[in-house]
């Protein structure tokens, strides 16, 4: 698990040998059970519980099919969920470009994305990757190959995090913020 | 002292307590020399090593006349400097807005900055102050007063800082790197 090492992995083994029977037994039955309860939508990419196309985060009804997020794992689309500042498309890349990993463009869900892109007519493309090398080269990648007349491609701002003061900002992260600076 | 409890400061005095007296009589000699060694310019109201106007952070030759940069502290010069992507001036307001602490307009060197401004007809005033509740303040304050005709005011960008992860960043953050995005 992640964050978790030795030490603490034998305190939550004791921990669960004071368990009674019962709640053992439903605690597997709700591990064993998550292959039959959460689905990987064939679409998207996010994560639901209904096998069924469309799933809710790309339902065109509720969702605004003029904009789509690229995010990299379907946890991203939690997070971006909860700004409530989002309400268009998803697209799960399934990882970003890292050649150091042998991680190239064909193990990304590319292929899907243009089609998508191509049925809903997207009219602005939101790069929603992390601001790290890999997310960078991925960002990059992306813009050369998706790049199409009447569609917009863009990038989560980088800058200074929220409430935070200069003092405790970075070079490179003050850097970005000065370049990317917006008008009032 | 910043971040130096009582605990510290007992071990930091225990521990001038070893030195030999002439380097006690040194570092005593350096912290009384400060008043003479150091100076807020007049002008900008950065620290400066020489008395003489202009200081080398507001000297015409050296910076770009074009743009300045309000900031709320003399410490926050250093940090942008560090950027190396910054060349203008700089103007210290000695602090932000915060009328829960009693600090209102009175409290910030607006007049000499409104002077400069007209003076060196500044076409940009980039505010580099905090993402913070006060720091948003004083931006919207500064914005109804020195909004002029010719004269462009932006802000620092806000966003996801350089090198992290969607995971880590709060939901604040995110919805202005959202809002904020920049096109590709």
């Amino acid at each position: 698990m992640p964050g978790v090492g030795a030490k603490s992995a034998e305190r939550f083994a004791f921990h669960m040998l004071n368990w009674p029977p019962e709640r053992l037994r439903a605690f597997a039955d709700v591990v064993k059970g998550v292959p039959d309860l959460l689905f990987h939508c064939d679409n998207c990419g996010c994560l639901t519980d209904i096998e069924t196309q469309p799933c809710r985060w790309c339902d065109p009804k509720s969702r605004d099919s003029r904009v789509m997020a690229v995010i990299a794992t379907p946890k991203d689309a939690f997070a971006l969920e909860e700004t409530a500042s989002y309400r268009g498309h998803y697209h799960v890349l399934g990882g970003t470009l890292s050649p150091i990993d042998g991680r190239g463009p064909e193990a990304l869900r590319l292929e899907p994305l243009k089609a998508r892109l191509e049925a809903l007519q997207t009219e602005e493309l939101i790069i929603a990757l992390d601001s790290t090398i890999e997310g960078d080269a991925t960002s990059l990648y992306l813009k050369q190959v998706l790049a199409a007349p009447g569609r917009r491609l863009s990038r989560l701002a980088f800058g200074i995090p929220m409430g935070s003061a200069l003092d405790y900002v970075d070079g490179g992260t003050l850097a970005r913020a000065l370049s990317g600076r917006n008008v009032l």
